[in-house]
Order: structure tokens, then sequence, then C-alpha cells
């Protein structure tokens, strides 16, 4: 099989606050994966500091990456450490000049600003202009906040896209560099892309590795790039065939859904989070929890989807024992009997919250998250899970979960997902 | 004043999935903290693609920035797109030899986690010796999960540390890298850093941009590297002192404190989650939510804290009006009269969670977090607060907060937290 190569594109993120560790870029991933769609390679993803060098040197690299496409986000404020538009105007080798259409765009939005915040003066003027700046040749895209982006064409490439650092405005915007003509120029000859996805529990990523190593044998694979990724307990694997490779890609895809059938959860993308959303509704089933160590997070979890109030009746963070009895009727004698991390009592908080709440379906959980609380017989990272109906369908586990508290909590909000899943959409083979 | 330069180190994190934005990156922020805590200025965190030729480059790419150490995770599992010690180890211009001491040591691990999983065979042998290879001359770090660390000096620089990419495992192998002998030499080089941070709540980032311009028109601020971060409703203030003026970097910190005292949540890195935690246990008092949008979220993060079980008494998740009617006692009236998102409603599922669950102190949320169910009246946006004590106190909010559905959680969740803390710990000038 033939496979071309996709054309390059990287991605730099400025801020010198995502250097200290304080904040996590979002802008990075969003835009690393816009760019897959639109059919570029990403090369890099670089975070550098408000420092005109390393931005630079950072655009340079690109150069030598192969990249004919540059994104940038972040360093267009009006503060004196925001030198985007200016490192990236000598990069493309011209000057700044001052917009003026922009500079009276930008003006009448600080305008409608100061009066509702009652800042104002020289301070805003300055920023206005600064703001306003452009290299010559470039296309500014409108503020989505008060900061334009720029599409800066450099002879002999790459394409720079000079875009606003808050996450909302950089979405905002993105549609408008598309459509800015230089950018939909390039994005002309960039084949589509379509990657395909699988998504599997409980399966160990070194099971992947081997069915590939042995369809290796088989079969040429070098035209699909093939990433695998462990998020906790979920295993994603994402097809990316090269241009030309897209039939032998979907039918990889096929043939690896067919071989880990038994932890398939789903073949074309879509969440655990959807997909059970999607079982309740068309059950028409109602679901609550009664949560002691995830504390909430797996109601927050089902929460999350918009229109979830279709299907969550609500839930019990029974913390306490004292809460645990009184606010879901689990007898007390059962906890003292059992423990407050068993099966038994794992149970009783899904029947509880099913009944105090009318629903059709509760969930359990129970589990020692640590760091204190461990014994030799419930170690930190025993949970137990119990999912109950009202049709008499109990499904119980208690694994031994590894990592510290927040993996404890976070992998058991998992199981809970999965548990529920399989209470509300069985599998064929089941 | 004079302030000299840091030594530059670069962060590298592999890993394809990276580049597809179907994952965040977690160990590039922590490490970036970590390197800047240790006296490291952080010239830049480089995410890439399981490609040798792009993770030699990025290697190369940290020379010309002028980093004497690089710190690179992922690509070290037992996949053939695992190719980490390999390009490291010709980057360093050494070979890879095989450790036969690690490789009986991972095989121990392996063997107990086949039995564990029923996976094993000669896919499970493979992956032992290929994780047993080490550059001539490195350190290796033994395993946390199965994959060992390596630290591997390159003659004239930089130091590599080659650290796996499950975060767990790389949190966990860290301090083994630190005591490895070449790093220890050279981070005895390296001169202390003293960094300081100042928490805000409800403070304009411009207000701080504008102190700053304020106070550089008094005194040179070059040796303090100031970053301001806006995490959704608190203000992050970071000083980093360059060698020499860590004085000054105190001088500006007390400064900035106590010209923005009526937005200080704290002036020492301690978070909010911790303030109240302390505040709460020093009081004796136990808290339970009752919570209609957030769903369970402040419940979550309230137990996040190892050891919360001595002031959570738990909560109530009361997405339906029934929920807020027969688990929080919520009239059926009220909800007519005012509304389910009402601040009467707030103010009854404090109550109702308070009483419910015999604690000190309730609070009670409820809100639109869209992006359906908003009138004109009561927007997406608008969320109802209320905590109420014992003791009679009562505190009561009601804003319309920007952003999406996930947006206006967490902030709901922020402004449910402070607003604890205001109750559990009063401000002096209030």
């Amino acid at each position: 099989m033939e496979a071309g190569e996709r054309p390059r594109a990287a991605v730099i993120v400025t801020g010198s606050e995502l250097l200290t560790g304080s904040i996590t870029d979002r802008n990075g991933p969003w835009l690393a994966r816009e760019l897959g769609e639109l059919g570029f390679e990403v090369a890099h993803v670089l975070l550098v500091g408000d420092r005109p060098d390393d931005l630079d040197a950072a655009l340079r690299f690109a150069v030598n990456s192969g990249c004919v496409l540059v994104v940038t986000s972040g360093g267009l404020g009006p503060t004196a450490d925001d030198l985007t538009a200016q490192v990236v105007a000598s990069f493309a080798g011209v000057e700044l000049v001052l917009d003026e259409d922009l500079r009276k765009h930008i003006a009448g939005i600080l305008r409608g600003w100061a009066v509702r915040t009652g800042f104002g003066g020289p301070a805003l003027d300055e920023a206005n202009r600064k703001q306003a700046m452009v290299p010559r040749g470039a296309t500014a895209l409108p503020p989505v906040g008060t900061a334009p982006g720029l599409v800066v064409p450099r002879p002999g490439g790459p394409l720079v896209v000079v875009m606003p650092g808050p996450p909302r405005e950089l979405r905002g915007m993105w549609p408008a560099a598309l459509e800015a003509p230089p950018f939909r120029e390039l994005l002309a000859g960039v084949p589509a892309a379509t990657s395909l996805s699988l998504r599997f529990f409980g399966l160990p990523e070194s099971e992947i590795a081997s069915t590939l190593r042995e369809f290796d044998s088989e079969m040429d694979l070098s035209g699909v790039e093939v990433t695998t990724c462990l998020r906790r307990s979920e295993l994603e694997v994402d097809l990316r065939p090269k241009p030309g490779a897209a039939v032998f890609a979907a039918e990889l895809h096929g043939a690896l859904a067919a071989r880990h059938a038994k932890h398939l959860v789903s073949d074309d993308g879509t969440t655990t989070d959807e997909l059970l959303a999607r079982a309740l509704l068309e059950r028409g089933w109602t679901v609550a929890t009664g949560e002691s160590c995830t504390g909430g997070m797996l109601a927050s979890r089902l929460v999350d989807r918009p229109g979830s109030s279709a299907y969550v009746a609500g839930g019990v963070v029974a913390y306490s024992n004292t809460a645990k009895t009184q606010l879901l009727g689990v007898p007390a004698e059962m906890i003292e009997e059992h423990g407050a991390v068993s099966p038994e009592v794992a149970r009783a908080l899904a029947d509880g919250a099913r009944e105090r709440f009318g629903a059709d379906v509760g969930v359990g959980i129970t589990g020692v998250a640590g760091p204190d609380g461990g014994t030799e017989a419930k170690p930190v990272g025993y949970v137990c899970f119990c999912v109950t109906t009202g049709g008499g369908l109990v499904l119980a586990r208690d694994p031994r979960l590894p990592g510290g508290r927040s993996d404890v909590r976070e992998r058991s909000t998992d199981l809970g997902m999965h548990l529920l899943l399989r209470a509300a959409a069985p599998r064929r083979a089941e």
C-alpha cells in the first residue's frame, strides 16, 4: 500500500504562566485536534514564555520541522509583555503598521467596557493603539474580546496564524481564521483526514501492542498512524490514515474491534458518558447515586452532560455512617457487621438511593480512598460497587484499584459509569 | 538592584496522542513547577509525537535554547512506538545495553501483574527485555509501574532525565531522579529559588497590571519575574526573584498584598480548599451540601482532601424538584412561587442539608447551568448561593456567572467554597 505524507503544522502557545506550572494550557490540545481534523500532521505543540527571543526561536524551530503552518496563541494583550505581533512581523520580515479601521473598531469595544467598569483614560488609549498594530500585508481578524487575530504570510512559508490566549476568544475567532484568504488557499492543498477511533474498557495497552505486532507481520501498517492512549481504566486507540490509506485504515479498525470485542466500548469515538446517556434516555430510566468515597464525583459526572435532568434524579453523598443510615436507610447493624466498606453496604446504598429518589436504577459506591483507613483485609483502593434496578438486576464488583486518593476516586467514578452502562445497555454477548 | 540569570531547563513530553487533542498533558505543568522550584528557568515545554526524528530535533532545540537540563516524559512503554531510550542514547552518543538486574526486577513486577490479570506470554517477555535496555553510562531509576527511568549525561551537556509517561509513575519516580548522582551534582550549582505567591478572589487581572505599572515607575522591577494567572474566579500572582533579588521580591510581595488586601485569599500559596479545611477543623464544624446545578461537584471537591471525613457530613444532589422537596424539605409551594432557581430555594437547600445531616454549616446552590433553561429574568449563568449556620449566620449571593455549562458549574463550585470559607473564617475587616 502506498501512502503520502500530510503537510505539517505546529502550535506555539505563549505565556510565562504556563511555564511555572500554575496553569494548564487548554489551547494546545484544542488547536492540535482542529489541525488534525483539517488534515495536517501536528509536528509539535510548544509552550514558551513571554520572551521575544524564545518566541522567535520557536517560530524558527517550526520552519526546521518542515511546517507549512504555525498557529500561535497568546501575547496579544495590552501589556508590555504581550509581544507576539511584533515578533511575528519581524519573523515575516515586515514592519508593524497602524490599522486605523481596526483601531476604531477596538476603541468602540473598549468604550463599552470603560463605561461598565469605570476604568478608562490614557492607559486605555495606549492599549487600543497597541492592539491595532498589524504586520504589513497581514489579514486582521476581528476581536472576540478586545484582541484582534492575525493571519501573516511569510515568503517561503510557513503561514503564521496569530490567535488570542483566552480559550473562549481563541475558539470564537477560529472560524474567521479559516475563512481568511491565505489560510483558505493553504487548506485547499491539504488532503482530507478521516480519523477512526476505538474505545476499550479493562484492556491493557500491551494487548493492543501485541495484536498490532501480529498484524504487522501479515500486512504493511505504515500507511496508518496508530496511537494508543490509556486514560485511567479506558484505552483509546486512534487510527489516522496517511493520504491514500483510508480504506486500509477502516479494515484495520474493524479487525482490532473484532479481536478485542469483549472489551470494546465504542468504535466511533462515542464516549462512555454519551453511551450511558443515550441508553438511559432510550429506556426512559432515571438514575440515583449513593456515594461514599467518590463523594459526589459520579453524580457530578452524570450531570455534566447538557439535558441530564431528563435522566438524573439525584444523589446522596453519604460520607458519614449516620448519613448512610439516616438518608439512605442503610441498616446500622449492617455497617457494624460488615463494615461501611462492604459489598452489602454498596448494595444498600444503591437500593436506598433508587428508592429515596424514586429512580429506575441506583448505584452505590463505598471504598477506602486513602491515604489512611486501609486495613489488611480492606486496603487503600478497595472499593465496593453495586448497581441495582427496580426490575431486580444486581451488578456488583469489589476490586482493589491502584493509585493515590484521587486516582482511586476517579477510577471508581469510571467503573461506576461502566456498571451503569452495562445495566442500561447490556452487551449482546452477555 | 542586580540580578543574575538562572540556568535553563526544558521539558519534552512525548506521545502522539497529545497531538491529536484527545488528551491533555499533565506532566509538562507538573515538571515545569518542580523545575522552577529547584531554581531553573524553564525555557519551554515541548510536546512531540512518537517519531524518533521529532524527539531528536526536540533535544537539539533544547541545546540551542541554552538548556543545561532536559526532562523527558513518556515513550518508555513496551510498544514499538516507545522509542525514548533509543533516541536519547543516540543523542548522548552511546549505545543501548541490556541491564540484567533491571530485567529481572521488571520480570518480577510483570509476573505479579500477569497473575492478577491473566495476561502474559511472549508479548510480556519481549516488553520486559525492551524496557531493560539502558544507554551505556546512564543511571537507571527503579520502575514505579513497569518502566524504569533514566538519567543520561551527555558530553558538553545537557543532562537528560528520562521519565515515564503515566503521571502517577512520573511523580513517584521524581524523588529518585533528584537523588541520582549526576542530577544531584547539577543541582548543587543551581541558585535556590524562593517563589512567592499571592492568591486573590474577585480581583481583575488588570488591577494587578495597573499596580505593577505604578510600582514600575517608582522602582526597578526587573529582578523579579511576576506572572499572573487567572483561574476562573481566582487570580494567582507568582513572584520569582532572579538570583540576588530575594529581599526585593519579598518587599514587592508585601506591597501587592497590602494594596489588594480586600481581595487577598492567601499570601503563602495556601489554597482555598486548604484554608477552608483548616477553618472547619479549627471550629470543629461539619459541613453539608444541597446542590442542584453543580450536581455533587462541591461535595466532591470537599471530599477531595485526605481526612475530609472529619468535617464533611455529606450532601444531597437535589437535581429534580421532587428530590429538593422530599430529601431536603424544600416546600413545593416555595419552588412554585419563586422557581427552583431562586435565593429562597438556595437558602432552603442550605438549611435542609444542614438539618438532615446534623451539620454545623450548610450550603445550597441552584442555578441555570445551560445551555437550555435560561429566561430573560433568569438567564444561563444565573446561580443562587446560600450558606447558613446553626448560629444564624446567612450569606447569600445570586450572581450571573459567565461561560458555558461546565464553566458555570465550576465557577459555582469555586464561589461555594469561598462562601463557606467566609462563614468559617470571617476576615478581620468584616
